[in-house]
């Protein structure tokens, strides 16, 4: 099922390479997840060369599906995803910036579920939801968003009383569930150790290690732009000193153009244009993040050892402006072994990517334990009776 | 099999309620394995209560076996470790500082492991080998040892021909299998997020994720020593700028308490001994060490959420005396969430850690896949009969 989730419609012969069975265990298999209506079976066309094609095996993008949310500092969104990856609907509306209580939150995440028409609750696998904050994995408590004003705030509970529902809920931080994304569906697809780095005011990390997500111990792993870079930085929201975020966020790169902070996505493009017209200003506060961009990517390289560094957000459209730099810094602080296997892209998703990674959180549990979905659920099957 | 090589002997329920399998699967597997000779059941004391007791699995400390080996600056050992974790023989020889051949080196290695007469190739799953080097997990080479003047050694090879083994050669960096023997049977038992930071002259680290170590693309991951921390900082040895061992190593200690560099473990002792009798300036030296000890795992805190930091070699000596300054600099640098959870310990294994660690590497692939090992290897019975 994860190889079908990953790479789309496979053939039998396929299948049992990715996957080590033998041809008699996936054809048993095959049969088992058609008579539940999870994959279906397409004859090829003829190839015009003797012998017979392999059956493909396709993936149901109907069955199972997942919803995927997001709550942004200055939107929310949803997603219907089916298996396979195919995003059937999505929707995502503007808010005003600042804090948001948690209820009006959910209860504006409830009425935008509820124009997803293409989501339907018998053929879900559950629910996933994106959030700029540090999440604790085991129980979905939020337990900082700065940009929303939360502190330990339960809010799968609260989505699952809002939402009505019994399906599982997750909870994960965007930057990781941007990384996910990009893992699965983006610029690193077919990539197992990935760095992925997200900026717009804050700056959040996404690790990638063996294909999996690294979590850490309670799902606060990745909070690379809290890494202490400048001893002689200056102060972070967070309450330290010198954080990467200082140096590379929205604000470290708008005030040093001169600009007025929280200016967000126009204010940079603005600063884009006026660098290439040739504005001095614009051109060193660019020249800044992308000196300590770097400087902060080469520890990371000789700790993780990546072989693909995706850069989102901010970090994403500036790419291109602030390469050369990042990366002669890498040759000059990263140890030449790691940094050689290493390259750095933009990422591809674009604002969608934590979304999309929601979506797939959902997928996890079901692609770790399909067969447990091959069963009636009780819950739900009461559920569609009542 | 993890399960009985972790913890040793328990009852076939403990082992069902471990692996998650029924009893007559337990059952049937434990008959096959004990038809393998590779585990013993015992029939436990009556407990003077009503019931059955549940019979006691216990691993055959003597099959298989798996032969460590290390290549440390200034000696080589060798030890031969049983299923389960027994340490049947180790050896240690001195030897003096500074670059050696490889050929020198593994002819050394062959002559000591001579001496090691509990190893017995026939009951061997394989052999590790430690190395303060960089190492490319996939072919066995050092891609870079500095203090052994090694640059693209195929040392791997090279220890096959000088063993004259069929046995499977597994290479890895003395930090990363110093936190797998602190992780399985060290300070960080039992704990699954494990950041594991060794310093000597040179300051290394091992990450463990989720109980399994992290290795990056090529093996390469962990290099923590060389993150840069401090712009304003000296040269270091790996041609880069301000690295984190350049504030918290050997050297850095001895030359800020006005000490010869290089002088090793009885320098250090020295200065610690001077720092308790009031000596201002080793106390200085030690404060200095600690305060960017702190700084660094701070944001390492912040990217990998560990639950457990385990300090070994030097940093692990000095531990008691620069413990309250490494808090603190955790307190004002990591994230308060995932500060609280993490845990700052000496590590316990002393300097044997990367030796034993290096036979659990070669235990791991039987771990994973012991039915492999059930059946006859045609290689191993083919050299037993020439």
């Amino acid at each position: 099922m994860r190889e079908l989730h990953v790479a789309g419609p496979l053939s039998r012969s396929e299948l049992g390479s990715r996957t080590g069975l033998t041809r008699s265990t996936v054809r048993a298999l095959i049969g088992e997840l058609a008579a539940a209506q999870l994959v279906s079976e397409v004859e090829p066309e003829p190839l015009g060369t003797p012998g017979r094609p392999s059956h493909l095996v396709c993936p149901n993008p109907l069955r199972p599906v997942a919803l995927g949310l997001e709550i942004a500092v200055d939107s929310i969104a949803g997603a219907v995803v089916g298996f396979g990856g195919d995003v059937l609907q999505s929707l995502r509306v503007d808010r005003p910036r600042g804090e948001l209580s948690l209820d009006r939150t959910v209860a504006d995440l409830a009425q935008l579920a509820a124009r997803l028409d293409r989501f339907d609750e018998g053929s879900a696998i559950g629910i996933g939801a994106a959030i700029a904050g540090v999440v604790r994995r085991a129980d979905g408590v939020v337990a900082l968003a700065p940009n929303l004003g939360w502190r330990d705030v339960a809010l799968s509970h609260a989505l699952r009383q809002s939402l009505g529902t019994m399906l599982p809920i997750h909870i994960g931080n965007e930057a990781d569930l941007g990384a996910l994304a990009e893992a699965r569906r983006g610029a690193a697809r077919g990539a197992s150790h990935i760095l992925f780095v997200s900026g717009e005011v804050g700056v959040g990390g996404g690790v990638i290690v063996d294909g999996r997500p690294l979590n850490g111990i309670a799902g606060f792993a990745g909070e690379i732009g809290h890494m202490p870079l400048n001893p002689a930085g200056s102060a972070c929201r967070c309450g330290s000193v010198g954080c990467w975020e200082t140096e590379v966020g929205e604000d470290a790169l708008l005030a040093r153009a001169g600009r007025v902070r929280g200016g967000g996505r126009d204010a940079v493009a603005s600063v884009l244009r006026d660098a290439s017209s040739g504005d001095e200003r614009a051109r060193a506060a660019l020249e800044h993040v992308g000196h300590w961009l770097g400087y902060g990517l080469a520890g990371l390289v000789n700790v993780l050892n990546p072989e693909l560094i995706v850069l989102g957000g901010l970090l994403g459209r500036i790419h291109a402006r602030i390469a050369r730099t990042v990366e002669q810094q890498l040759d000059r602080y990263a140890l030449p072994d790691a940094r050689r296997l290493v390259a750095v892209v933009p990422a591809m998703l674009g604002e969608n990517a934590p979304l999309l990674g929601a979506a797939e959180l959902a997928f996890e549990t079901f692609l770790g334990e399909p067969a447990a979905w091959l069963k009636p659920r009780p819950a739900l099957v009461a559920l569609a009776t009542a």
